[in-house]
């Protein structure tokens, strides 16, 4: 295996991405807005949630979303009936996003119209955990679904992320979900990692998620006094 | 970016990973051993069908497992209750399994002595398809909790995949799953696909699938003359 080239060029490849990264969170900071990135397994509800939140952050912010995807725009469809504006980001076979993909994707949009900027990055709990996007907070999401052994299988994503959300909660009884072993997984591989429970289908928990993204939102704006 | 350069040094890595492929197939077909490789999205249930797998073909064949994952030794843990031979391949921070790692993890190993050797991948619906583990079939799962639409999103590795197994079909009235909408997006991106239903919970489907691996070996052996 010629494992060390391989990896030597990769280093260039995420070094120039950090660059790009840096003026992407200048250019967000310099506009005010707060970008959030998700990441996850494929089917833990990524885009359910964006769904959610965009429709019912709405009335009360101006949001917007990108979506990465490997081949469909399905995503983008989904999301536009939140009426946000949405742009789709397809990848390829490249099982992540870059920070030149949403340099590109932003080309013409004015960030200065926008409070939330959400990045909902290709299924993958490996890949992504590497390409800083610019962003202010990573969330990382584990449906119910997925077990509660994911946080230590798949540490780096868990370690690179900010925020765990645990989704799907009204599907925690029929798959037995064991919350206390989640919790505590996910606390040894992130010590202090804040955790929110919610399910986008019935709404629940989504309120305090929105109360801390209204936090977050007042901080960034006190220290960028926009 | 420096993508072209990177993409030329990943096609020599996948070029001597084919060249090792070939040789792990040939010895696979000399002793006679039927291989399946699983692929799939984290949580998904590789390691439950697996673990199921192994319990219940063990009294009728010799059975063996290699899994690979990221960090831990957990799965080989769990596998290892059903008594069956099993090891580990951690891979780090690498998304896929490599024929290499294969070819290392079998060196101590009389193939001889096995019928079915089956080999989990990482977690990972994306990087594990252009890996050649030279298996004489590979499975690709997926959930009834991910999502129907999963096929369309990552065609390549349903594409590079040569049976589907849909798992978790005891939840599927709670995720009100629609399985004419997965038939239709299974076959779409790879027409012609077999696919199994089952629960490796509680053992609805799993017999036909057992059926059909029987089949296969028999067809094996049959060209192999051991």
């Amino acid at each position: 295996m010629s494992e060390p080239r391989l990896v030597e060029v990769r280093k260039n490849v995420l070094k120039q991405n950090d660059v790009i990264a840096r003026g992407l969170r200048e250019q967000f900071r310099a506009a005010g807005v707060f970008v959030v990135s998700l990441v996850s397994s494929p089917g833990s509800g990524k885009t359910t949630f964006l769904e959610k939140t965009l429709t019912l952050l709405q009335p009360r912010y101006r949001v917007a979303a990108l979506v990465g995807d490997l081949a469909t725009e399905n995503d983008a469809k989904r999301l536009a009936r939140s009426n946000a504006p949405v742009k789709q980001i397809t990848t390829g076979t490249l099982c992540h996003l870059e920070a030149a993909m949403v340099q590109r994707a932003l080309e013409d949009w004015n960030l200065q119209e926008l409070d939330f900027l959400f990045i909902e990055n290709v299924g993958n709990l490996v890949c992504p955990s590497s390409y800083d996007l610019g962003e202010n907070l990573r969330f990382v999401l584990l449906s119910v679904t997925e077990g509660e052994d994911k946080p230590l299988k798949y540490p780096t994503i868990f370690n690179s992320a900010d925020v765990a959300i645990v989704t799907k909660i009204e599907l925690a009884a029929a798959v037995e979900f064991d919350w206390e072993a989640a919790r505590k997984n996910i606390q040894s591989v992130r010590p202090g990692m804040k955790v929110f429970r919610l399910s986008a289908k019935t709404g629940q928990g989504m309120e305090e998620y929105f109360s801390f993204l209204a936090e977050q939102l007042a901080e960034l704006r006190a220290q960028v006094q926009v």
